[in-house]
């Protein structure tokens, strides 16, 4: 009998699902667009509807296979409640009981589990990535925001209340630029992929630079991988981009070190495919801003989780960690 | 058979050692000076001997008793190591091995346990004082520097290395004020009591005042007892010392929030018995900087363990942790 999980990654634009085996391995793999206004119900019902042709697909093509249950990440999403809350960028707004429509739905799944993207990921990366074996360790998620997934003695951080592990929302500047949540000075505002572009036109704007690769560029059509495929022709407003970003997040991932001395602390996402162009500095700077006692102990290293699968994957394992 | 234990805090001037019963009351209370210089061999012998004369009290005064152990707070204490290592405050240069020396000179006890001395206040917090019932909660202690201790689900967070929770360096002004430990800009540089006495300072300085209470004074003489009076006297520079440091004591504290979701943050040290002064501010500016998720689920706290004793409490708590 081979056992299985299915994980659901709830995004802004797309929900990625899968069924993923014990090994990480995704044995099939849909979406659906996640809806950019009405009912939640209706979203309810299309996912609901994927994952019933996925049963199909499994029954049809893996005989003997047991289907453990579902995990779900989600932005927002609190795992003590099974709900997505107030989540800025879904359409699906206030509080919204996932886990329990879903049950309704799905009443043959004795085993439905949710929590924050973030921590889906550092779960992921705990069964199946570069953090098996470790039991303390930060999972930071590059992306339109930054989130964060603390592992401590092998567990979730949630918190009190559940939503622990919003390190992107950590001041970095007081009174800095404004971050989308309406905070002043975030590091998600400053080290996120749509940061990295603000530094960009920050820079541009200082220099009055009109030669740089990035000076085509509308504030809408530029990103991350733009100013990455820059810095890779030695454009010097796209190195200094990525030298400042890196900077800026090793010395938040200091901070991250004092609350919880983590054996290695991971980055995910977009601006990772950067490289050495994000990893040198910060690492660089993560080990100047760090107390003598934590110098040269804490690892930075890249998501082990294959880019395109990791959602999913991460989603799946929150499933194998409740059997453990 | 009353079960008691024996508690010891190692601090920059004074070692003080007592022994505690189950309730946390103190039956007796001694200290030696903490030695400036020299072999650190000679204080473990000062302190053993302060160790027997204490067990020779119980055995004169209560005659039916067991010591379930020795807990020791200690700045830079790794609790996995039973090490005191670089501590900037402590004649004791390089890695100690206090634990092995005081089991090599008292075989008789079985337990003894090491820890940092914000973590001792943590747990001191849970087993005796205002954290009982409480399974995530963070403990800042304010003094000379800013010590913290964190707890998550009813554990500390001791991370990777055994130094977690050092939330004193965390940067609050990234290249601002010089910490202690060499550092620019952390939490510790600004809302110790000697950060306190910094931020006088400057403000004397910006409004080149001559009339403020706090004038008369020299930068080696004033400190936040001092300020705390001319507060009470309503004199306004020392009303916007504590102003400042409860914004920016609040701004430190969301980013704790945003790591670990505690149910309460506990405050302990000298400038908490300002009371309102301190509280409000910090307060105002936790809530101000606290994500929406969070907003109105934080209680910040002051310690509830009596001020004279807490040191030793909380290190005797140590002990009865181990055998829960």
């Amino acid at each position: 009998m081979k056992k299985v999980a299915i994980g659901i990654d709830i995004g802004g634009t797309k929900t990625a699902f899968g069924v993923v085996d014990l090994d990480g391995n995704v044995l099939y793999k849909d979406f659906i667009a996640t809806p950019k206004r009405g009912d939640v119900s209706l979203f309810i019902d299309l996912l609901v509807n994927g994952i019933k042709q996925m049963e199909t697909y499994l029954h049809d093509n893996h005989h003997d296979y047991e289907i453990l249950g579902i995990g779900i990440g989600a932005p927002n999403a609190n795992y003590f409640r099974g709900t997505i809350e107030y989540a800025p960028n879904l359409a699906f707004k206030g509080v919204i009981p996932i886990k329990k429509m879903l049950e309704d739905k799905l009443p043959e799944f004795k085993t439905i589990v949710l929590t924050k993207d973030s921590n889906a990921a550092a779960i992921g990366e705990m069964m199946f990535g570069g953090a098996q074996n470790m039991k303390t360790f930060a999972m930071f998620t590059l992306g339109t925001g930054v989130g964060s997934g603390l592992v401590v003695n092998g567990k979730i951080v949630y918190g009190h209340d559940g939503f622990a592990g919003e390190c992107g929302h950590s001041t970095l500047f007081p009174n800095g630029r404004k971050c989308g949540c309406g905070g002043l000075g975030h590091l998600e505002a400053y080290c996120s992929a749509s940061g990295m572009k603000r530094t960009a036109f920050e820079l541009l704007a200082r220099d009055n630079s009109t030669t740089s690769l990035l000076s085509e560029k509308s504030f809408n059509e530029l990103n991350s991988k733009l100013i990455f495929e820059a810095a890779e022709k030695g454009d010097p407003i796209a190195l200094e981009v990525f030298e400042l970003t890196g900077n800026w997040l090793g010395m938040a991932l200091a901070d991250t070190v004092n609350h919880m001395s983590p054996e290695a602390i991971f980055l995910f996402g977009g601006p990772t495919a950067a490289g050495d162009f994000i990893f040198t500095p910060t690492r660089k700077s993560l080990e100047a801003h760090l107390l003598p006692v934590f110098k040269g102990k804490v690892k930075l290293l890249p998501s082990m989780l294959k880019a395109g699968d990791a959602a999913i994957v991460g989603a799946s394992a929150l499933v194998y960690q409740e059997f453990n």
